[in-house]
């Protein structure tokens, strides 16, 4: 098997791991792609070390997260990877990606689009399950048996969505502000109305709320916070319908409510390193 | 007393403190001026709580170090407030102002210019030392009888010169690769040609080493931390110099070699929260 060549943009120590920023030619994409990884001191081609992956929200990048949630020194401490990807393909040309700032660029939604002309290269659900996994476990010492997944609001939906969808794969799943029930809100009508169709019964698979109802359960808690002062809460992100589906399914879920937190990373960075220890407790990381 | 007014832009909860973006007609550069605060917790108007001010590099702004350096978390548990300034006044006007990246905006070296065209607008010294201080004291719970200083880069410079030259309003400095001797290097000596003209005498006030060598002492110990890896290190940095006559002079430095480390803030926040504690310790804040 040939590993897929990926390109250096840049690499420093932080909190004595290495905070790396790539980029490589996506297979799923079509395009060029970037994405982030945190190695913590720990890990070594002979100790792999368990690996979180964090799902940006809509406009961010692969450096978000990185940047703005601080959760790189607890993972350090914890010997836990963090791997970034980008939010959306970038260089499509699909006319009008780039005009809504919660569709097309910056928006991939994390899932594969069927519609045309999107379905060509908006087909960040194949490129989170598949094809960035196995790069980075091919290039860098990360445990895949201990896989783990995260993100904030887009990205809290993509990690709500595929971590129900594949338990097996992603053993612990965490995510601040998410957008919960996509199915239901304006941020998601629109994505998944341009993505995949006006056929509602095609969107269920996208749609945390939607699996639940439809069978998909996680083994382990979900970790959710959710601030109360977010100004897209009650418009955007209706927690309540993902509380209300885990009950009736049975679903673990740890909700909470932060009183007084907006939708910003300083609402993320302030409970980032609590994230960080739901998923090295369920991945068994070790300080 | 009037207590000059400053607009809100943008306030969030943050590690349970509140991080602010303000902006101020500012007198002493005859603009308008940004600026950043974190509030801890523990602050109240019956508890005002320590203060370290925070000096960003060439190129940042007042909201650099709060996004990039990870600082609030352990100034939130300390009880320690931040207050962050911008790195040059905006809007001068002055021709060419903006044409490098090293000298002009985004680049006032914390110093008041002497020399036409600056002289009218660049005047951070004063800025930072006495308008933006009276400001938030009168505004937020901060204590001004307890106020530390510290920096990277640029604001590595501006937080020893100043707290040199001025120890008892600041009580504590620290600094991450500062331009530790800028009168013989070329962003120093670019700077203050311009800023302060060719007369090299004008430049030893504006200089930390120079300050060390003319008697300039500070009460308590200094804490550099300068990054091995660091690309500035030989040719703009040079903490040599300061070791050298911090040794002659009898300051108390504790200048730590960071192998590895580069000259981003992922290097900052790696000690960050190191750096705080010193302040605290310093400032005698509480836990």
């Amino acid at each position: 098997m040939t590993v897929a060549k990926i390109t250096l943009r840049s690499e420093s120590l932080c909190a004595g791991g290495t905070v790396g920023f790539y980029e490589h030619q996506s297979e799923a994409l079509g395009l060029t792609a970037r994405f982030a990884v945190f190695v913590p001191p720990q890990a070594s081609a002979q100790n792999p070390v368990p690996v979180v992956h964090v799902l940006a929200g809509l406009t961010c990048s692969e450096e978000t997260f990185f940047i703005k949630a601080h959760a790189l020194e607890e993972a350090a401490r914890l010997g836990v990877a963090l791997v970034a990807t980008d939010t959306s393909p970038r260089g499509a040309g699909v006319p009008g990606e780039a005009d809504d700032w919660d569709f097309g660029v910056g928006a991939g939604f994390y899932l594969d689009a069927t519609q045309e002309p999107w379905s060509q290269h908006y087909r960040m659900g194949r490129y989170i399950t598949q094809e960035l996994p196995a790069l980075t476990e091919a290039h860098f010492p990360l445990d895949g048996t201990r896989r783990g997944i995260m993100g904030h609001s887009m990205g809290g939906h993509g990690a709500l969505v595929h971590g129900l969808r594949a338990p097996q794969m992603w053993r612990s799943v965490s995510a601040f502000a998410p957008i919960c029930h996509p199915s239901v809100v304006p941020w998601g009508q629109k994505a998944f109305t341009g993505y995949l169709g006006p056929d509602r019964q095609a969107w269920r698979a996208h749609d945390a709320v939607c699996l639940l109802e439809d069978g998909y359960r996680h083994p382990n808690p979900i970790l959710v916070d959710q601030g109360m002062a977010d100004k897209f809460l009650e418009r955007e992100l209706q927690p309540w319908h993902l509380r209300s589906a885990a009950e009736k399914a049975g679903q673990s879920l740890i909700l909470r409510e932060q009183q007084g937190y907006d939708h910003s990373y300083w609402f993320v960075q302030s409970f980032a390193a609590e994230h960080i220890r739901h998923h090295a407790a369920l991945l068994k990381a070790g300080a």
